[in-house]
């Protein structure tokens, strides 16, 4: 269409009293609408030189050639989009290389997680592995001890699963009470990506584990030497040794080239840059599981080997990242996962939780994976508060912080999944608070 | 483990009669073994100083402290693995501006594409389009026209599905015969990513369409103003206007900040930099669906609006990029797609389609995405002729070229889906040739 036409056709707009703007989308959006249209349409209407270049006229980005193939081999997002990182917090640990960088969740979309900001977790940094040099070595109670490159690895065979990623320490600073300004914190040491390895069980098969064989060490490369115990069961169930991550190789961070995926588990039991499994009778009880990645309760004692993310959700809009800027109707939205399986119901609370709404699911529903979930609501500008309370199949019900502390008390950092409260001011800003 | 608890380790299996390598692996990798471990055992055993650092040994990378968190706040893949690329052929177009990047489809997994390896098809190079300036008009036969920029359209409900792309002109060199030497170029203008956006039923609803409305028109803010005419029960069905992909914002070359997406119809309705959707009773017969996009036949008549990409599959391991090195067990691997639905079944063929064998899923079989496929095969070392043939969830079947060419002659270069055949040599190397 060209400017002439286009200015024909926005006069006729404007002359018929239709404004070319926000104004008249009457069903979706008809109270609380952004004017953007006023300002585009008197410029547009107008005819004016110096509206050429303002959209809905014909921009200047529609008058030349851009950029050609492969300009760039391996892509980026846009400039624009530059705010879309991932980030830590400098006062959470000593330093950066046994630290934590989150997840931007505000601006993701979707279930799948950008391999370039999934959160990040080590405790010696990142290895930088050559792939060709990389050995996978199966010893313990087997009958076969063997030692896999990856060319062996990648000819067994192998299976993609979407699943989700989550640190068992994910909202770990909010067991006392509201800490985290942003999403991106209070929730951030989450992924969803696809992951494609050999499962464990096959690798199992072609040692021949021994009949008292009940646990699997898996060691990392790093020079942590990061190890978790991983029971029998799991090994032999969905455990997968894996090389790919959204359908490429893994990234450097998460454990290039190799890693243990323990879907459903938390983080820490997928260790990365795996380079060992040893199979023995019992756990190993090595320090990632026992000074840490343990449950400390009120009265002193630990539990032990508590892998499952239990069923959790939470509200990404809006959130303290994406505040509302006009009252009017708006899309809740959120996401929901369980470490147990697929997530079944969601509800939303626009009042603390006094009363609940059933949200509509926008995404792929799958197994250990997150969830996409949404609700429609018209917001009268008011002050409230916004919450979300996950069900996933096996009936779990997200619990609310009273129940959790009842059953926890409250020295605990890890496997904090309570109802997730962000009050909403009559400016559109939220923020973090906490009720039972 | 220390480098001392591992040397013992690994004498008291060699002097158990076990070698650490790969010879041990009964009964995946039985015959046909690289023998990868034979040296690694022989500098391990040896205990030699000079061996410390070849795995299994005690890398060096184990010993040390590695990157931290945030040293890249966005991640790149690592640097092992920078041949994977988008790549273009130089011969097939006169320039770049108006051209075809090819995703690199031997190198992935899964079904997700990386964002930044999605094969690219300008016709007029790539818009730098500030999102705050993006507007998207929508008018014609309807009831309340209106413009729509990127923070309005953000508000309406949206959903998030898993669908491949893939541009019609897809395999169109193979039509008179195999061209291609790489899977690269035989077939990678395909993706699948998860796309974020609004129903274009929602948004025709907000504007109101007319009684006789049949017609959407969509255009571009591309130079080329690339605009394709897209019927109503489409509109009214799965398209979407899509702002994201893969979780995050839309790349600069897939249309950010804005495209329309038509599950299962070829790429190029997918209209990029979406600016405008006009509302008509008639298709336009624009350029792009009259000079380009119809399919040419052999009495000098074209199809016109051949939208569905219809049933196809490919092997891609092995495959020209990925020869295999040494006789025995093998998982072949390959893509099936249908712009109809979901993959039903896909069988494979190591005997030129003589005899066909039940390929298994090993991925999510999700409506109109790219679904994997593997059969393990053991190979003896002789030449032979590698096929795969899907069947989608309407009962249509993968034709062979002899049936295409009966049906549609071999003018045309646009949806070719005949079945393709990859020759392996004693060598192992793959070379694409055609059998009707």
């Amino acid at each position: 269409m060209s400017q002439r036409e286009l200015d024909n056709l926005i006069n006729s707009i404007a002359q018929a009293g239709h404004r070319v703007s926000g104004v008249e989308r009457r069903r979706f959006l008809k109270s609380g609408l952004l004017m953007v249209g006023a300002a585009a349409s008197a410029t547009s209407v107008a005819g004016a030189s110096e509206s050429v270049g303002v959209p809905p006229n014909i921009p200047p980005w529609s008058k030349r050639l851009g950029r050609g193939v492969v300009s760039h081999p391996y892509g980026s997002p846009s400039p624009h989009e530059a705010h879309v990182q991932r980030r830590t917090v400098d006062w959470l640990t000593a330093d950066r290389i046994a630290s934590i960088s989150f997840t931007p969740l505000a601006d993701l979309n979707g279930i799948i997680t950008p391999s370039g900001i999934v959160f990040e977790r080590y405790h010696a940094g990142v290895p930088e592995i050559p792939p060709d040099q990389h050995r996978l070595m199966i010893h313990g109670l087997v009958k076969r001890p063997i030692i896999l490159s990856m060319d062996d690895l990648m000819r067994f065979p192998s299976q993609s699963v979407i699943r989700f990623l989550e640190c068992p320490a994910n909202g770990g600073m909010e067991w006392r009470g509201a800490q985290m300004d942003k999403l991106q914190f209070s929730h951030g040491m989450l992924a969803c990506c696809e992951w494609t390895g050999v499962r464990l069980a096959t690798l199992l098969e072609e040692v021949g584990i021994d009949a008292n064989a009940a646990w699997v060490l898996a060691e990392g490369a790093d020079g942590a030497h990061m190890s978790r115990s991983i029971p029998m069961d799991k090994a032999l169930g969905d455990a997968l040794v894996v090389f790919a991550q959204n359908g490429e190789m893994l990234r450097p961070e998460q454990g290039y080239p190799l890693r243990l995926v323990n879907p459903g588990w938390e983080g820490n039991t997928w260790v990365k840059w795996l380079r060992r499994l040893e199979v023995g009778d019992k756990p190993w009880y090595h320090r990632e599981e026992t000074s840490k990645y343990t449950d400390l309760m009120a009265d002193g004692t630990s539990r032990e080997f508590t892998y499952v993310q239990e069923c959790n959700s939470v509200v990404t809009s809006p959130c303290p990242e994406k505040p509302f800027r006009v009252k009017g109707k708006y899309m809740i939205q959120g996401l929901a996962w369980s470490g147990r399986g697929k997530i079944k119901h969601v509800d939303v609370s626009v009042d603390g939780g006094v009363s609940w709404h059933q949200a509509q699911f926008t995404s792929q529903v799958l197994p250990k994976a997150l969830t996409r979930f949404a609700l429609e609501w018209d917001w009268d500008g008011s002050e409230t508060l916004l919450q979300s309370r996950a069900i996933d199949e096996t009936g779990y019900v997200q619990p609310t912080y009273g129940q959790l502390r009842q059953a926890r008390g409250t020295n605990s950092i890890y496997h904090k999944n309570a109802i997730h409260t962000w009050k909403l001011s009559p400016q559109g800003i939220v923020t973090n608070v906490q009720i039972s």
